[in-house]
């Protein structure tokens, strides 16, 4: 059995919705440890027996990630890249600093053979299944190979997770003429289109509706913006459907309706599914949104959990080679 | 009365939706001319009197815009830009290719003192008003300075649309802490703040529900990201919103339901106010979506004729000095 490392001081609630969080997905048949400062902890676990690795340092989402992690080595995301670095858990999960989390796999865990840049990559809800974006965080700035890899390791993560043998992959830009993007998306999208990939070319934000690409790959500035994006235009229109709904509807009627909508508006809530994967590290090292509740903590858990025995992270060597 | 020139050969359905919007536009009051190639609008124009000037080239969405506004004298949009230029008329319409718009209006009718860039500013609805999104497509790639002057142009802009003296610009990152960002959005940053802006800080997609900010500032290609992606991501949530109630609502109250639900939908609706701001240049210019549709070229418009006598072309001299 998996067990799953929780970083307990990670996120805008830790560490009380993280253990909370922990312990509701134990109840629901899911290993778990966590690591963080125990005196801080041991007051949230209601005596449910989770095991606590004690790493009393934190890193804030405001410090630089570089520092923090060389001065800091008694911080909890540390100590969850130990465990899995040593085998004794098998995936990470935090909703700590995004580059705390980074710089630790990468140093702890390690680069995977021949990938220069990790990215984290989000699966994001379509109309029936779903699409994969990297880098939605991990590298602001990035070359033209980097999108490459990008390419190669996104499309090996849709094709596990979406039962897909040959996902489309698609270059996130300004336009789908060939000619369009910056210097960066002309040669990424050369390099693409050369390779052995199902590259469908440039797409847009507009295509996360219309099932042109599975795999969206964009540097991580941009990606990181368009996954908070994607977020505020569907509390947008939540909220202007509701105002709709209460101005125009007759009264009785809208509990159903509310209701008969629930299933829409889970899709589109980020607490449901609220995971995104740190890949080209040597482990299996999930991110969860800083705002993670107690909700979006046990959901990311069970989620890093399924996670652990699909087989996304592969040998790339061959794949990453340019010719 | 102020008269509106429309590129009659610019957008994917052109000449005939931006001919049959512009008889539409006439019908409610507004002045409208065409430029295009008259032997192509004619037919469409059903006899009704809309002035034509011929201009029987075309400039197509994948050409260089450059090469073309110097090879292409008669086109469409050089039309457009000379007779706002030699005054006789107020303001041009175009949903022709961007980057041809922004060179023929440089080139024709002069970048206003002291603005290095011109931007193109997308007003994007909201619960309860709206905000102005700048640069969504104009210059891909910007440096620090240029940003600061977007945030000028366009806190101009949110004034004098959303009547507010004193309107908040934010400037769109990748997380709301003073440390975010690229080196571009870091020196930004500073010129922001140090200015007499009313600066809010670092935003992120996510606040355009949240009513942080009323001027959202980023580079061109960022901009265009953001807004093609709230575009699918309204669409996404539209239908699995149908799909929900189709599967989960007792059948006859559908149509009260969707009927209840429209103003949500046109408030999200492209075609409903489907024009975008070109700042920076000397006269009035609206931008529309390629796609427009005949409701949608004849929206924008009406939009750019209502916008002709609002102030929002200032002298930006004083306030674009950077101390």
């Amino acid at each position: 059995m998996n067990t799953i490392a929780v970083d307990a001081m990670g996120g805008d609630s830790a560490p009380v919705d993280l253990v909370k969080g922990a312990i509701e997905a134990k109840q629901v048949g899911v290993n778990v440890v966590l690591c963080g400062d125990q005196n801080l902890i041991k007051p949230y676990l209601d005596n449910v027996e989770i095991p606590i690795y004690h790493y009393p340092q934190v890193i804030s989402m405001d410090e630089d990630p570089m520092k923090a992690i060389r001065s800091k080595k008694q911080s909890s995301i540390i100590g969850c890249m130990q465990l899995l670095k040593e085998n004794k858990v098998q995936a990470v999960f935090s909703a700590g600093s995004t580059g705390a989390t980074l710089v630790s796999a990468i140093t702890i865990l390690g680069k995977q053979k021949g990938i220069i840049r990790p990215a984290i990559a989000s699966v994001l809800p379509t109309l029936d299944g779903g699409i994969v974006l990297l880098d939605s965080g991990a590298s602001l700035d990035v070359k033209p190979k980097i999108l490459f890899q990008y390419g190669v390791m996104g499309a090996k993560l849709a094709e596990i997770l979406f039962n897909n043998s040959n996902p489309k992959v698609g270059l996130l830009n300004n336009g789908e003429e060939d000619t369009k993007g910056r210097d960066v998306e002309k040669t990424a999208f050369k390099l693409l289109k050369s390779s052995d990939l199902n590259f469908v070319g440039n797409v847009e934000g507009r295509d996360f509706a219309t099932g042109k690409a599975d795999v969206f790959v964009t540097d991580g500035f941009t990606g990181n913006v368009v996954l908070k994006t994607m977020e505020g235009t569907a509390k947008l229109q939540s909220k202007l459907i509701s105002k709709s709904l209460k101005e125009n509807l007759f009264k009785p009627v809208l509990p159903a309706v509310k209701k008969a909508l629930q299933p829409a508006k889970d899709t589109l809530n980020p607490d449901k599914t609220n995971a995104s994967y740190l890949l080209g590290v040597n482990g299996v090292v999930t991110i969860g949104h800083g705002s993670s509740n107690v909700e979006a903590v046990k959901n990311a858990i069970i989620y890093t959990n399924n996670s652990v025995n699909k087989e996304f992270i592969s040998d790339f060597t061959s794949e990453i080679e340019i010719t």
